[in-house]
């Protein structure tokens, strides 16, 4: 297995920047990832869940994942979101991912049809022996799609391709069950920005989440504090974003990350349709409320935002 | 609303044939239509589940749509499979189904992420305001993506634009409470071959599965078996095909309905990959086995397959 | 396997009636046999989840067992309610239903702890080989307790004190599969009311349900149509309780169907309590008028409630 | 609210000691209790899941609980599990582990029945307002009976009756926020053994597991390590076990543990049955593996087994 110890730490799962006409942004995205690449954070995942790779066509995917890689220049590490309905479809991201000069690609279980643990492990050998040596990241996402027992993934752990995992369960009991059985030089993201300390003490090597792609000075100052052993003072910043991911939770997914990137300066096109726009209004303000609590807080620091560039 | 009685009857979900690149065929599409349209069948609907959508581009479904509708010439009744990521994709496919004739669109709430019922009341209305007159019918199926409950149901099909529901949940409490609340001319369909004599009884108004545009001599056997009240006839007819299903349904979905179909003649491309080749071959062995045993009990003739032409 | 063909129909799961300090009114409860027993219906089965049997102690479900046994002295088929939460305590169930002379006992996989189907057979065969010739009847019932798969029922299928089962699960799939894979003489039960005429036409042998405890003029007229083949007849008498079983369910299972036997005249006790009681009230309201329409349609003879004994 | 503060730390959720005729093992229990009292840990929760509450019956319980307070004779702060099929049930617990001198008691939402978030609300603000005084705790488990959502838990915390909350959900995500929004004073336990140091590091107060009452030296030699924050040996200590709580669930839920009891000197009666002999007798042999190596390593004291008395 290839060691990528260079990827552990906080990745950004970025959100799509869409035209009008609801079609990738590539302009906006460049302009954003030339920000991320600025912040403290050790990768970019573009076309993730929080990036809507499921609203978009394989070729603007292909592009999104071009477009970051130009413009990253080699400054930030690059996970690419490989996910589609069919391995043949993930084949053709892998493909592209290695063309960039991406270090992993991270894959879903087919979703939409319900997948057996069987098919699931099949499913994964057979990326991992058609990828053409591109190192591939399981992922563990039970509200999206079918999740992967902790069997599956120790059997896929022994795949010389596969290197790790990103598990967006929360659920600790299995993290912490994956953090045990994991080989050497695996890594274990959580995909959750809820419980990122708990899930940096239960072993994992990092996480892919939204808000390393938001508020990126929050999430490396909990992992700085972490490091340092200094952990009251990582308990701290950790908590203090629960309100605003609260909020960002009561709309319908990823509506709410996007209203939160929007309010940070990250140009997203049109504002996200949820059941009403009085109610999204109502959300908006309660966010900006929290964000300026967490500036005075001195839990970000506003003018990092993009808006301020 | 508008009165769609003719939509009534057997429909078939149909597999999309595929190239050795996991193109859509479209001249064996034809040729299959063409074959379907020779049979009692009510209508056709390509683009379902079944025929699995979620693996091809909004180009390739609409391509699709066109082809199907050409090739039928206004012989059978015509709804399209309408289902995408987002409304906005949604719009496309009803768009390109009224410009191709298409009698009504089938839409399931958007899959991957999931919904509260709020928002798929609120997906739906859009829909509905938005469909430029096609006629629209939800989606219940549970296992693929979020269910709708019975009062979302009650709500929707006040909206003119609703005209229909498909239910493949097999929950027969709530598609009796579905068929009891209906408004006059809302038409109500089982998804679920193995329960519909079942389905008929609790006053569905038809179906839209999988073994009509497989063996449709089956599927009109019973509908007019059950028309005449001939219900033991029915019955036999019914229960005749249950051993073949639940073959089709030890492969990961629709893996075995698309074997069946090879069995029959129509060409579906490479042979859908499971587990391993070995289990492929055997359950194929004994689809055809069941095959032979329902054409000597006269329930299918076999000559009646495409391979006969 | 005893071949018990004179179980077949309508059994009614009765409620428990209960006296102030929730105790089993047992004198109450004989009163109720008595009119039970004076109806059209095929059996009683005290102890059933409709019955709160999980809310009785082992002491209270014998005695149960036993008022119901003296009070019908022979004149229905008895079927016992014989769940708990191990199998000592059911043993306890079924050597008390030998005694006083019950036909077969009903008994759910274990409660509260989740099963796996191997735990779920063993469980089963263990009570096959120990219940000293009690017929047993299995009871699926997966929105209480851990339900059976179809490979579990065919295997259970196969062990000779096992001649039934109960499916309240409403998923007409499996019960349909069920029917056709059932060895001669064994019996199949639908547990409801809603789907009661589908699940006939699905191969069903009869059902255990609420309302045949409640309305059993309603449930012996379902029968008597639809074994005359008199469907449309069938139909319109099955349709008629749905709004009345809305009703019951929106309220938490069973105080629905408890305050229904209430307005037919059986005593059960103190209302049991709901979120509050003025949502009770409007209920019970809209259930009485339900009754009112349903008597003004002939489907139920009011008279023929307890009240007008 | 009262402040229970003395109640932090890791509370021991005990087996329950049978006889050979599945009847509580009093005498048995004190002797486990007693050697419970000379361990470091905070307190003791007769009547758990783990204690097979389920399986007992209400004297049985109340017996229970007043062997182990009369034994306890105040050594450890006490616990009362108190969970039954209703709120009539639930208050004989609360006032005999009132009589008893329990310090608060534990509370499931009702079993079996499925209850909806409102029903869950009433359930137990009723508790609350006729516990006559007793501290209760609410419990979230979902695996087992309906779980409790955060908006659930937020309003109950209001009730000054509640005075905690038990979630052995593992959901690290909802621990979190459950744990920000807690009002001064109110104490969060995590239920799972596997990610207690990430549920001390999301902010919960103690934790209440059955390792507690098997391995005591192991779950406090976790907490003064992380009290003292010397996380790299609390993260080792807290990973040596994982491998012992697999095989422990690999066997029906609370089997494993009743087996890794008995290892450890605590007699439970009659061997759990589960599929098959030679299976716990495989399990059994692997636990013992595992207890050698954990004292090899230092991380638990064989001598301090019951069996070493």
């Amino acid at each position: 297995m290839q060691h990528l110890d260079t990827l552990k730490g906080p990745v950004a799962v970025t959100v799509t920047p869409v035209t009008k006409e609801y079609k990738p942004d590539y302009e906006e995205l460049q302009r954003q990832t030339d920000w991320l690449c600025n912040s403290g954070i050790t990768g970019l995942f573009p076309c993730s869940s929080t990036g809507e790779f499921v609203k978009l066509q394989p070729e603007e995917k292909i592009k999104v994942l071009k477009a970051v890689a130009q413009q990253n220049q080699g400054r930030k590490k690059l996970i690419a979101g490989a996910c589609g309905a069919s391995a043949e479809e993930v084949l053709r991201y892998t493909e592209a991912a290695k063309e960039y000069g991406y270090d992993a690609c991270v894959v879903c279980p087919p979703y939409y049809y319900p997948q057996n643990q069987a098919d699931i492990l099949h499913f994964y050998q057979k990326l991992a022996q058609n990828a053409g040596g591109m190192a591939i990241m399981m992922y563990h996402v039970p509200f999206f799609t079918t999740g992967l027992a902790l069997d599956t993934i120790q059997q896929l752990m022994q795949e010389g391709q596969i290197v790790g995992i990103k598990d967006s369960s929360a659920n600790m009991k299995q993290i912490a069950h994956t953090n045990q059985i994991k080989p050497d030089g695996f890594l274990v993201y959580t995909g959750t920005d809820d419980c990122l300390l708990p899930a940096l003490t239960a072993g994992c090597d990092g996480s892919m989440t939204a808000l390393a792609g938001i508020l990126p000075e929050w999430i490396t100052a909990v992992y700085q504090s972490w490091e340092r052993r200094n952990f009251e003072n990582a308990y701290r910043i950790q908590r203090s974003v629960l309100p605003l991911l609260r909020l960002a939770d009561s709309l319908p997914f990823p509506a709410g990350y996007k209203l939160l990137a929007q309010i940070r300066g990250l140009a997203i096109g049109p504002v996200p349709e949820t059941i009403s726009p009085e109610k999204t209004a109502e959300i908006l303000e309660k966010m900006k409320a929290e964000i300026q609590r967490l500036t005075e807080g001195g839990f970000i620091n506003e003018s990092s935002g993009l808006a301020g560039l």
